[in-house]
């Protein structure tokens, strides 16, 4: 699938069958190509124990081939059926308070039950049976976002037998766990792996490498339990794009980790309730009410580029009011359009509305689809036939351009910090999206990277903020860089177990920065510390002993930005305005070339094109950037949630 | 008792029995003439199990009795002995974390536990014999604030149990079920009643149809404990009243259902600690911080009029500070007394203040009575005379006046709009009660009427806000009712089984409303949305489609209000502002005549009186009303906390 | 040890052997005396059931002893190993939700399981035999801040079987208990002992008798586990004392109780993080954010004097940013110095640092301590040893003043009202501390006395605010006492069955204050009533009814303060102008002498030396007081977080 495409997300399991080929008809008609359907129909699928029903799904594969739709067909194991429950009553997860979670919902199982694993390849063998060989299959989807509602970790037996014996792998004796978590602590150790239970549950804070471990270990059964039905659907059909539908700042797992068994990443993209239910301030949340942040939709386009090894889709995307954040306004009228030029500007192969039709029935009977249940066209019906249009129009293709910018992102980190924050709400991925954000107001394309990159040749300014701990890759990637890089606050402030390394943080190896960081003054929210000549920090403030160069110092004389040669270090968390003026300070260092963007606009090249979107809620006007050639879709006015599209007069 | 009479609640079990005579002559000298007793008294009637004592109860009716006061006898079921829980340890509810209540408070059962259902039918049976010919005895009260302190439901393998049956019955077939749940949704299907349990600790939202169900269950449960113990007692007595105590915005089950077992509704009005609890602002609180919100007893006293078919008492009426909310400050001197007649101004038959004598230990020792602990007069004692002497005074009596106003309150969308709220803090309830404050500024009377109405001639404007679904009386009801008629938001927006109608809401037949929604766009706290020539929707808007007359549009040109007919449509949830102008419309349309009211001053018509209280901190002036031949009770000038009555100078 | 000395807590369990003996030189001439060792090492004191291992102890001991530094060493009991757990499954506390808690962390212990008791013997015998001859040996430690993480109270069947069998010990028949508690109230008549349950899980609240009793037996089986450990090691050294390490605002038991088995009170002063949990304001946080309360840490010296019979230390002394707060901010640079000068000026005998290096690894591991993890000096290190210095160069030594002022501090009073606000944040500690302050802003130093105080003679003021009950000797004390004494809000206002007293409060014998509490107005926060004169009442307002002479009263007429002779009554709580005022007002009546204290200026008298501490973040002026020959440390100029000490002319 090379040329982007628009696909929906279809329940033939919901409708009579009697609707399904006008539904296909109009949904070739409208220029939808792909149609993901299955993924929680397992109790049609296997109404009963072992009583297989698969002819109505080959029927609704049928008809969706009949008028050229692809179908990408999900496996259903994130809905067990009832019956499952009786076969495998501890397949249940249990949560943090010790409460086995019941049947009635979706995604009720443990990712750490064997038995219900054996049962998810089960279904999936037979799926890959009966339907490999079908025409209009496309592909296959896995499970569906996997960890969505806190699933990924469970307290339960299952979980604690599971970790017993990931732990007896991962360190072969109970002494090098115990000098591994630093157990003599609080006499916390171990005569032998039985003894370890999960960290809930505690009279205080476990261990913190105690607390790592149990996500490293959640988070490997997650990509375990995708691998056995990627090697199924492999076996079935090597051809084939296995793909899995992820999730917004949703880091429980590690996502790098379960990309290794998957041929293309896909997310499911829903600005506004992302947005509703994210820890931006209430002002920001005001502003971009009906359109969604304007950087979070392309930081995940971003980072899942990445995770899928640069093939990437959106499964789902929203195409109107949703049903499950405190409230759900309406989006601009445009924004189910923007949205999907957006996601191809960064790559996406298939943009997939969820969903077709709104089901009157059931948790998500608010949430709208492409027609509303009375199978009129609801607002962004339309939407999306003039995305297609306008894709076909204006030949829009091409690989995303490569970045001058590249940002680390790492799970691991992201868990660090939850684990101990030090200062209460300090974390990973927020300085990771300021810098991103503070990048793209210039127009600059960014790349997402993993923490075990291992070349970073070719970039002109990495930033690798907030990192827990250097992977031996990373650590030779940036000995060997010879752009622009950018560390802090808090990078390399741990080993791999959790613990300060021995010469403090960054822990570099010498002669890249001398210098190491020896006391935290971690601040409340509310209180913050003025940086000379702008911007403040806040939250988070190092003393870093050495001798770099002092870019930038705060009102109290204390080193914020220092350098050596052409590493930087941010000693600090800062405000919006001090991130966007250590970003502007890098740039002008490393002498990269930025584009002048209206307020709320953004923009990504493509191909030979240059796409530019507007979250603002007012009109904005471009200016034809140099290497321009001119507007192939709408113009140097853009309304708000419009979106304009130049061509370039070079290929990128 | 035709007259309206003071009553007051008494705990002969808490004092010696010498004091007995002298409070009783302190009672009647006062002008009380009810006393309600022996509703938390299981422990002393029946010690030990079979033990039955009810010769101190026999002597302590004696004492009341002498002094020409009617006691009402209260089963004490809601406070079973703590051997009972040794004889049914199941019949302890468990809470929605599915952990088992104990014993050491009170309304320590599971109304699903059929065997303590059966204990209380003994009891009652016990009462009913002993008691049931004493002279005294003026009635009944049914066990006491049924569903106080989240007590309606209970997650227990009894509740489990009986909702399977309850379904069963329901539903006949799985497959019934299985279709009116939409559990195709997310392959929830059954196969069998036995595999359904209860939606609590699930992964994420359970089928609203599920939750719904389980509420009609629950609400249902509670009716049938009730019921048993009203056939004990009409069986022993059929003349004399069966009564059970309400509260104060509670619609955990459906109060007009249980009504069908009592033949006289009453309610605990401690208006002061219901607002403290409320969800209303701080603001607000603060205003009315020592009198209660101004409408919200009134609300009740409609309301449970209607659930008493017309007959109602204040079982409990607050006669100083409390106890149970955060903080319980000290009505405004007066309150006692206007409580009490605000109260009779809307039918009530008799207010019974809680308590004669403060108890001096327990959990509300702090709870202010009559007296004090040492037995002196507490400030409501003197309010409480008063009220006595002025209703003799003036000789007040009559029916509550039929109003011409009525509102739809519905115990169902109470359950629909929590299960599936879509804008957080969206309710039906906050509907209604908005409407209601509305119509009262202008002096008009409010009827409250159930979704099961069958016939809205005689009233002049009916309002139908955010009702679920309609009954089958209700649109024969609005299909024949030739006044004014304002339904919406939200109303009708749902079938009885909470799926989306086939034809979209409002779902009322053609010819009444030729529209429908399409869009929802709901809005967080905080943001509103101005509606030209002044209010706000704010929470709920929804975009209606079709040929009524544009009555209100908002500032983005969005219909706020529309017309086809004498039927009115409200797409959107107000403000204060806007539910006023849309009220002042309806009235203007209406041509319904009206009373200019001083801010914080309400009134109502009882008979040939015009009754008006005055909730303002500060003293207000009224104007004699055209169809008032003068003051009876006060004067134009209405102190803060006073009352003024007015005779009318024709009957109602 | 009679002169104040310098200690440091010390893990050598958490090093390798090579370092202890540079450690020990440098803790040496860093001018520490005394070092804690060992109440977190079972682990590597018993690794395995019953095999000890006490060398390495031994070893360690004696490297600090070579360098004359005394050995506190601390019973282990706070941190069970892992393998005591598999011993006694049961002895896991469980908590008020009924979740057994795990093993990993610590304090995973239940006080009421015997079983561990005895190990918690075992163990301390243990050490009691094999260390009690050593040469370094200076004292013990009994387990460690008992009680921390919420540990007092347990909901498990060890608690519940202890509860039954202390409740027959005090009340000897269940006839007794119940008129004690009220259970009549709710048919909560229990017919024996073995029907009681712990008053958690309930369906409302528990009787609050019912509460008190759960409270008082938890709290006195802290001190029963204490007292186990006290007999083992005073019979092995009668000589040397018993230690325990007490907390800051922590009043779960009964510190005064607990003290009758230790010789020496020692606290953890953590000011800045202590500030950070508290319930203070956000603008007094963000004025003290590098300081801590500048009146907290002092209460809790004076507090834990009266404990220690007159003997205190501080066990844990902050030395820099600390990790268990939601933020830790690094202090003002001269904190770690201060905090030692204003403990040594209250009377500690030793202040003691936490920790001697940061540990690396584990739950701590971002708490400072004198050194860095790579063994540096941290900030701290150099303020310690600056203190050592200072105290030897000004020859620092005496007792602490006999204090003018005294305020009543009573564990059950605060169980009290924490059962029953009755205004949600009304108190007892708080009501005593916002007195403290008062006082000590006029330089004053105050006593603070257990409610079981039979003596008040030589107090020129006493205050007793917010008592639950009196008990016989303060009765007692009060009557005998020629002082101004100053009582009240809610003083005397419960018997010790907590039950309103038959004449009400304050229950106080006839003479004293001829007059009763007869109504209260409690009122949430944010609502005020301002007081004639300046000040105003919050949350509590009293109606006195009696003939005592009013002092003050609020703009509505309300008596606030009221006197009868020397005896003052305080009807309401106030703000802190309101405190301040009646602070004021009684020193004048009492003549007291005070002096002016520049803002953040504290200071207290031992000795011959008046030790003055800033608390501003901005340098203050100090006059020499009358009673002042001069300064022999700093001078009239303190700096933020500055130490000055004056020699008094004439000994105190
Ligand atoms: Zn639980
Ligand atoms: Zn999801
Ligand atoms: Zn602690």
């Amino acid at each position: 699938m090379t040329n982007p495409a628009l696909g929906v997300c279809y329940y033939p399991e919901h409708w009579p069958e009697a609707m399904w080929e006008a539904d296909a008809a109009r949904m070739a008609e409208l220029g939808i190509r792909v149609v993901r359907i299955g993924e929680f129909a397992w109790s049609r699928l296997e109404p009963t124990p072992s009583d297989v029903r698969l002819d109505w799904m080959i029927r609704a594969m049928d008809v969706l081939g009949r008028h050229d739709l692809q179908v990408i067909v999900g496996t259903p194991t994130a809905t067990p059926p009832r019956w499952m429950v009786d076969k495998h009553p501890d397949m249940l997860a249990v949560d943090a308070q010790g409460h086995r979670k019941g049947f009635g919902s979706r995604r009720h199982y443990d990712f750490s039950h064997l038995g219900y694993r054996a049962e998810a390849a089960r279904i999936t063998q037979i799926l890959a049976d009966a339907l490999g060989d079908h025409p209009a299959l496309g592909g296959w989807q896995t499970d569906n976002e996997y960890g969505c509602h806190g699933t990924t970790y469970s307290y339960s037996p299952a979980a604690r037998d599971g970790f017993r014996l990931w732990l007896r792998n991962r360190y072969g004796t109970i002494g090098a766990l115990n000098a591994a978590w630093g157990t003599v602590f609080w006499s916390m150790e171990y005569n032998s792996f039985e003894q370890i239970d999960l960290p809930n549950l505690l009279v205080c804070d476990a261990a913190p490498a105690h607390e790592l471990d149990f996500r490293r270990y959640s988070s490997e059964q997650v990509s375990a339990f995708n691998k056995v039905q990627y090697d199924i659907l492999k076996a079935r059909r090597p051809d084939l794009p296995v793909i899995h539908n992820f999730m917004s700042r949703y880091s429980e797992f590690d996502h790098y980790r379960l990309g290794e068994s998957i041929d293309i990443a896909s997310w499911d993209s829903y600005p506004i309730g992302h947005l509703a239910k994210s820890d931006e301030t209430p002002e920001h949340k005001a502003q971009y009410l009906r359109q969604g942040d304007p950087d979070n939709a392309a930081f995940h386009h971003d980072l899942y580029r990445t995770v899928g090894h640069g093939r990437w889709w959106i499964m789902e995307q929203q195409p109107g009011p949703v049903n499950w954040a405190d409230a759900n306004p309406d989006p601009l009228p445009g924004m189910a359009r923007l949205w999907a030029w957006e996601a191809f500007a960064h790559g996406a192969e298939v943009v997939s509305y969820f969903r077709w039709r709104q089901a009157p029935f059931g948790q998500e009977q608010m949430h709208a689809g492409l027609l509303r249940p009375d199978s009129e066209p609801a607002p962004g019906y339309a939407e999306a036939g003039q995305v297609a249009q306008e894709l076909t129009q204006i030949g829009f293709a091409g690989a995303p351009a490569r970045a001058r910018i590249a940002l680390v992102y790492d799970y691991e980190s992201e868990w660090a910090w939850e684990i101990q924050p030090q200062a209460a709400g300090f974390g990973h991925g927020n300085h990771v999206r300021a810098l991103y954000a503070a990048f793209r107001k210039h127009g600059l394309d960014v790349d997402v990277l993993p923490p075990t990159t291992a070349d970073l040749s070719g970039y002109q300014i990495v930033a690798i903020p907030a990192l827990m701990a250097w992977t031996d890759e990373l650590r030779e990637a940036v000995a060997n860089f010879d752009g622009h890089l950018l560390i802090g606050p808090r990078t390399g402030s741990k080993t791999a177990h959790f613990a300060i390394p021995p010469q403090l943080g960054p822990d570099l190896g010498a002669g890249l920065l001398d210098a190491r960081i020896t006391r935290i003054d971690s601040l409340p929210e509310g209180i913050e510390v003025a940086v000379k000549g702008g911007g403040a920090t806040r939250l988070w403030r190092e003393r870093i002993e050495g001798g770099p160069e002092v870019v930038m110092e705060d009102v109290e004389g204390v080193p914020v930005l220092v350098s050596q040669g052409k590493l930087f270090y941010l000693t600090a968390s800062g405000d919006k305005a001090l991130v966007q003026r250590v970003v502007d300070y890098l740039i002008a260092e490393a002498d990269t070339p930025t584009l002048t963007l209206p307020a709320g606009v953004r923009c990504r090249v493509r191909g030979d094109f240059r796409i530019y979107v507007n979250y603002a809620s007012s009109e904005q006007r471009l200016t034809l950037a140099p290497d321009e050639a001119g507007y192939v879709l709408g113009g140097a006015s853009i309304a708000a949630a419009g979106v304009t599209v130049a061509r370039l007069s070079r290929a990128d």
